[in-house]
């Protein structure tokens, strides 16, 4: 159904971008063809990468596009879970790295506005500088704004502040058919007719390309601590969180991680790590106006904690020494990536945490395969990591024979309880048979109805979310 | 092309749900033709309204419309300033007022669930029995839950909290064609496949009937302060804005409003008003963990409006008097709605509102209409109404032939400026022309797109946001 990129058609897209934007050959498109799950099938050389330096190009190429009906795929940082920017049709990749300007920081209005291509390490140098603050901190700082608002990202800081969807004010599409569009605006209110910015907002480039974003940003909370609360079994730390919350503390972040994945990940890293009793910690960031305020919060978690059953609670003030533990806590998934081979994102209702991970833990048993999990405790996304390893920490020669069953009873557990497939990383074209295995049949028509709508014929990033390609379109 | 309900099909619909709960006489049917809108071509009689206890019986009744080709709006308190629940085209009124139960406080996940026909005054004293508290306060509090769903309601608090939409975390929703179907879960976090609740709120009924909720709630914050801020004009008030949330203090709420306004109201209400010095005021309203903390964030923003003029800063502490403040600034729509036609619901950058109440003013000036104010200063929303009387006070007695003028002038400045027609009312029936005109064409078509995927027959609430019936379909 789609067709290849002749000679005829790569000379209209070099006359788009120009000779030195446009690439065809193989050794220089490997790092365009794969995302971050480790996967060896996630993975697929594009026909040609194009790299278009406005919004305008983007258009033409799209209208180019769909004439001769080629599959385009858009590409930020790469850092994606779930192989959201993997070319699986070949085709066009447009990568957003040459669109990388910081546009505007308004701060009359408290916004700031940039190109997609654009990094999260980028965004939060150039707001530091002016002490200011964007609170969604999905780990990796090198993906783009338009890729973590194509997947709705999330982050530890989401108990606070939610997802990335509360800051978007308004950005700028290009859709399938190559119209340029602004959707939203510097409004912090919106109810005039349907709200097509929260509807392009996490579905992971399948309805328009992002070219621009605006954000909500706010001054830097002046005060932080950092706790590490470690206890002897995860049932009492996770037992705190609702405590916590029912106190009136909302902390900027509650994360849970074994004791066994801190070291592992310290040792990795070469670092050290202040606290040597307990099995489980909780991470706790508090942030407020001043010193006095934060600690007052600190007492009171650390009250809630102790009365659940934590062991001690240790206190980190200095800026360094949060880093520090901070750095630890996001290299996790680092220091694992060579042991495992995909990232669970299931998020489940907070009170279902708990009994989860004691299904995970059979699961773990049943199947003799290593399922290190950690994950933001206050707001239900769990990051299980399937590993290629055994309880007894030995290399499991076919553990793809395992994985699917393993996979596939995780999340059924999840979906049981209440949860979803994907808290923060997107369905992708890892996780699509899931989505149609665990949507409501009517609710997945309307989703597809409404990529016909968008892009009638179904050119952009085809294949991820659900695939239309076998389906009458 | 709709059909007219004959005695057959109301004997249909009398199955479903009950004679007792059938309406078919015009003395009784009323208050089932119209919203607040004081404009009297925005009111139809239906032809039957229908009062179901389930989401099964909306179902059915939903079936039915389709085989019958008969048009249904969905009617929750009918508090709506856009007609939005206006039966324009006859048919069915399906009255959500018997599914009013309050299904459930989960303590553990700070999440309250409930039947779309409870009113926010309901959820707010079920939720103040335990210390809990849901932050979004759109101001008439007979308004029900599935109508503040439907509307993306919005209201003073939020600057600090973000519209409804920020706390709606599941729903369950009618689709046009009958399958009950649930959105979203107890969860903090979703990017599983397009975003189908984040599209159903705010459709005004258009692509489904909600008829349950999920909230997040959280602990009542401890401690509150409200401040009140005179000013000798409008431009020092506004200027203090973005100072005070730059200075790290996030109020609840920020409003303005002109002495004019309030002294009318606190007459109208037989009330007493603290300040007597000023043309415009300030309502700055703060809360905290501890009164400690808010009186420090009172300082602050104190300091910061005398040094933008300021002629006093008066605090309430009190909870009654805080709670006097409030119910006069809440009122005003009230105090004004005889001398008034339209309640217009225009949002704005924060820093284009001075020179919008500038154009403002020459408008009132050119037009000699009185042309009240008020509004929410941090996040742009202004409330300005459309009188029947000119500068003088006197009647104009052809108040209707200068109406629509003054109208597209007030809508063309904001649309100027980067504004949007609707905060908070939404579209309905009153301002689906203006969505025309001032929305991107490609975007309204997608909007009309999704329309048809959802509901191919357009029965559901036709004729708001836009108005399909003259359109191929």
């Amino acid at each position: 159904m789609y067709k290849k990129i002749d000679s005829g058609i790569l000379q209209e897209l070099e006359h788009i971008v120009g000779k030195k934007n446009l690439i065809t050959e193989r050794e220089n498109m490997e790092d365009y063809g794969h995302d971050e799950i480790a996967l060896s099938h996630m993975r697929n050389y594009p026909e040609v990468v194009l790299r278009p330096s406005t919004s305008k190009e983007i258009s033409e190429i799209l209208k180019l596009a769909n004439k001769h009906l080629i599959p385009v795929v858009a590409r930020g940082g790469g850092t994606g879970l779930a192989g959201g920017c993997v070319p699986v049709f070949g085709g066009i990749v447009i990568s957003l790295e040459k669109m990388n300007k910081f546009l505007e920081l308004d701060e009359e209005n408290l916004m700031a506005t940039m190109e997609a291509g654009v990094t999260l390490m980028k965004f939060h140098q150039t707001l530091q500088e002016k002490n200011l603050f964007f609170p969604p901190h999905p780990g990796e700082e090198s993906a783009t704004i338009g890729g973590i608002i194509s997947t709705n990202a999330g982050g530890a800081r989401a108990v606070k502040y939610g997802t990335v969807r509360n800051f978007v004010r308004s950005i700028e599409v290009v859709l399938p058919q190559g119209d340029i569009v602004k959707l939203g605006g510097k409004l912090l209110k919106d109810s005039s007719g349907y709200n097509l910015l929260h509807l392009m907002i996490g579905s992971e480039g399948t309805l328009g390309i992002v070219t621009k974003g605006t954000f909500s940003i706010m001054p830097i909370p002046k005060a932080s601590l950092t706790l590490i609360i470690p206890f002897d079994d995860v049932s009492g730390a996770l037992k705190s969180v609702p405590h916590i919350l029912c106190s009136g503390i909302l902390p900027l972040s509650i994360e849970f991680v074994s004791s066994e994945l801190i070291i592992m990940t310290k040792e990795f890293l070469k670092k050290s790590w202040p606290v040597q009793v307990g099995n489980v910690y909780l991470l706790i960031i508090l942030e407020g106006e001043d010193m006095e305020e934060v600690e007052k919060a600190s007492m009171k978690v650390s009250e809630v904690c102790l009365s659940h059953k934590a062991i001690d609670v240790f206190v980190a003030e200095s800026r360094d020494k949060q880093d520090e533990i901070l750095e630890i806590r996001s290299k996790i998934y680092e220091a694992l990536k060579s042991k495992t081979v995909e990232a669970i994102d299931i998020v489940l209702p907070r009170n279902q945490i708990e009994p989860h991970l004691k299904r995970l833990s059979e699961i773990e048993k049943e199947a003799d395969m290593w399922l290190p999990t950690f994950g933001h405790a206050a707001d239900g996304n769990l990051h299980t990591h399937i590993s290629k390893f055994n309880l007894k920490g030995e290399y499991i020669e076919d553990w793809e024979k395992k994985y699917e069953d393993v996979r596939r009873a995780i999340h059924d557990d999840a979906i049981e309880r209440g949860g979803k497939i994907s808290g923060e990383h997107g369905i992708g074209f890892a996780k699509k048979e899931y989505l149609e295995i665990f949507t409501d049949k009517s609710l997945l028509q309307l989703m597809k109805g409404i990529k016909r709508t968008f892009d009638p014929n179904n050119i952009l990033n085809p294949g991820k979310i659900f695939d239309l390609t076998q389906e009458k379109y």
